[in-house]
């Protein structure tokens, strides 16, 4: 549950209502989701702030044209069919957008190692964080994969999911008591104790957890945003930050739909496959029998192509 | 003279008459020439062709705000002025604007140095060159410096000029003259020479000399366009590639006023002083006679402090 | 103090046991701490790990020299004071550094703002992190300054103080506590209740505070380390940062000298001083009585200059 | 055939024989040829003038180990073979070359695209450009693809080629004769005329054509340099820049040969199967006849998949 202030409501209901004249080219789709809040886990979001361009963009660069770029839709298609195939990158570049984005400082942590992109943090030197935290559903509470060190693996049931719960949610509601204290302040941001300086915020802040939220705007254009989601939408990413990518993906197909599906054939749901992957596949195309032994591939690599190609490992 | 076609004309114009209606918000100014082509230089051009933000959006990701994020012009205007004085960068990377730019191959290859922007150039492997070269106007034909080993000195006289003037043009027709028979095409891309293949256009290419024009879309964030016209509109930079930047710091000045004026302020026109320099400006304050020999600065130090506190040398 | 294992010891010592044979330029003094740990803060430290590159390879750069292009110091220290002076910034990208650091989470989060650099950080969702937390000492327990919003103020004093470190000190050891029960792992990486799954990994970290240290290796050219420098040995830098900032600045020194003084001289210690600031100072210089009504200047902009001055505000 | 002084040549010499002590890792294949110049078309050239780490390295990095990091061989083989081809990019960017290379100015054009590099150029500006450029041996004399339009078809015989040969050789000369006079310099950098001024050197330049040979220092980190490696050694990419790319390959080889040998099984010699050509592959082996009309594929897509999988088309 997304959680605003009415004063936040208000301004953005403000901004919905914008109607203004302008002689750039416009995503139609993506405009009636502006600036609205879409939630992610339990009170995070994103949302659209503002954007550049649309798929005539791309043609119009890669044409480095005159005019508006654009011929039949179909040529258009072609075109950006052709430039993701042959990871021609730059003319995905001439697209922008802007999110608003609500997320917790873990999921910020991964995120940001992204480095092509703007960012501006709230800013808990300067400000006090709000008493918002993470706590995952208990389908999403899952234990340690031990076949794969960086993943997770079955759901934790009933008694260890509750322990888990409760000491996630006490733990968080005890340090945020512990931080006003040392704020000197209370939800109100009065000061509690007269004889108390209050420390100061930017050592406060110290002594929240990383599932707390922390909010913040990111500018980024649409070939770097590509390789993001192409990462953080793959079933290896965290739970948590798949769950923004998928979101983010969709409002990219209000903005950018013949790119998004380019992106989808091509990079998203296509594979790289390895020399060596490549000619097991020839001569299982040429009625050999290959098995992993005589592949060349690691057993790991065996299984993934198996996969890949649809066949029992 | 900015050479079009009528085709291309007709283009711009088409543009010019979009009315789209958005949410997003707009820079009443800027989509007054939007699309406009700017001549710089004998047949060179900038022209606006797209742009994300205005003054407004700094100051709402500076407060990383849920509604519009400005409030009075005044406290924006202090926002602003604070952040750029302060070199609080991040917040001005949040504005996006694009050009379409016509300019002469040796000022590309200046101007390309700037890598934090996205480019896509017209293309002389794929497409063959238009027949535009640059010559400069005869008060811009200087010599050599001698004291500035990458600068200019007094303007050549009449004869040396005339005879530079000749040289440039007449190579320069006679290298387009080349390029077309190494191509077997005439003006009009026919084939002239039934019996020749013709050169690859990737190859025929190196014949054109350096001040042929090329021409690309050039998009790139506010802070690093600010950058960009601090060490381009100096007067250190080379003339050429100086026309075109002071030609964008007009469209800059028409898209973000506030932050145009900060940066004039701030930045463009104000000095970066050593630490050297300061403590001559102290001792000058109290009263003392400092002299170049016991300022501790070099020759070339103390002329350019001098200057910027404008006395004598 | 800087917490290392035997085997972490060992595996230091027997690195700067290395004396391999190279053709390559080295930077003596930089050799004589390779690999060592320099603390930082209570538990954190930085080492360098490798280098490319000294002085010499900057003036190389700057002239595309055959050679090592370096002359007499006296012409080389020169050409580097004018490339410091003029900006003339990428012959300083052509040094490189790579350090090994252990930081607390929020200065990793604020480090981590600086893009131009190559990371490589402990990853908590493949491994359990260790259980070290940054506890300030009372001197540096500074409250809330009112003026500076992102700033501290004085010291808080016994009791105050006391009860904050209480604070840190005892839900920092809950969380860790609460961590491994999570994890359902004692000290040694032991299952504790066969009866448990364990939390992924990914998950359980969430729990940690900001305070909790983590390590990473950091590599980035001689010119952006300046910039980072330049920002984070400032004294509107956080204290914690600064600590690492300022270690890293005395690492610079020893490899790079002639740059680091140029650098301390056109850069940290110098000042920007805006058009509007320059004219006052003219005016000054002219013997003008200047009060900050009458200079043009905000308050704020006022104390500053003056006090770059040296003068009585 | 490299052109060099004998100055050149004594300060290369020179170079060969450091012979300092390092703590650094070192890579001692490569320590071999450091310096040296590798000749690459007619009169340019690649060498490698420093480095920074080894296969160790990424290891290391990607372990965030306190000691050296690798184990046996085989190991560390098999955790750079993971990292390749799982994507994990970010170990690769802890190694670190600088070449010094020449190369035709309209290869430069194409090679500083690549923007996640540090440069410094010759500056024509400051100095005289050299009388070198480059004439394609007549065997890369191509004709113009009909079919694709970035590309080259037949070699010119005979008669055209002789044609083109001297055009670019008698306009180069000329060219270059008019450089001088309009600098008013002679091969020795006298003066020629004394009533005349000469032009600016900045000016001056833009009569040379862009087969002239430029130099620079250029130093990129070891994944951004795989990704140069994998478009430029392509047989898409242009002859005269796929040459210095597969001399630099070369170099790699001998820097970190088991980074190499992973990048050419999954990278380079690797493809990029999209999700319809999955389809295909999966229902071919499925015994399943299948053609281009009724793949999903287009025309192009399928040539390039029959050609992947060795088939006829």
């Amino acid at each position: 549950m997304v959680i605003l202030t009415e004063k936040q409501k208000n301004e953005i209901v403000d901004q919905q209502s914008y109607s203004n004249k302008t002689k750039r080219v416009v995503a139609d789709e993506l405009e009636k989701i502006l600036y609205k809040t879409i939630p992610v886990l339990d009170h995070g979001f994103i949302r659209v702030v503002d954007y550049m361009g649309n798929d005539s963009s791309i043609v119009q660069a890669a044409r480095v044209s005159y005019g508006k770029g654009t011929r039949l839709v179909s040529e258009d298609k072609g075109l950006i069919n052709y430039l993701m195939r042959n990871r021609h990158t730059t003319p995905f570049e001439m697209c922008e957008i802007k999110y608003h984005i609500k997320l917790p400082i873990f999921v910020a942590r991964q995120w940001i190692r992204h480095r092509t992109a703007s960012i501006n943090e709230y800013s808990a030197r300067y400000s006090v964080l709000d008493k918002e935290y993470y706590i995952p559903n208990s389908e999403n509470l899952a234990s340690q994969s031990s076949s794969n060190m960086q993943g997770r693996d079955k759901v934790l049931d009933g008694k260890e999911a509750r322990e888990v719960l409760d000491i996630l949610k006490n733990d968080a509601e005890q340090l945020y008591r512990n931080y006003s204290i040392m704020l000197n302040e209370d939800e109100d941001g009065e000061i509690k104790n007269a004889n108390n300086y209050g420390l100061a915020r930017e050592l406060a802040r110290m002594n929240l957890s990383l599932n707390y939220y922390t909010q913040w705007y990111w500018k980024i254009d649409l070939h770097n945003l590509l390789h993001f989601l192409n990462l953080r939408s793959d079933n290896h990413a965290q739970y948590e930050i798949r769950a923004y990518s998928d979101a983010i993906l969709d409002t990219v197909k209000q903005w950018v739909p013949l790119t998004c599906d380019a992106f989808e054939n091509y990079t998203m749901n296509g594979v790289m496959m390895s020399e060596k992957s490549l000619n097991v596949v020839r001569r299982m195309l040429d009625g050999n029998e290959v098995a992993q032994e005589n592949s060349g591939l690691s057993k790991r690599e065996w299984i993934e192509l198996m996969t890949n190609l649809g066949r029992d490992v």
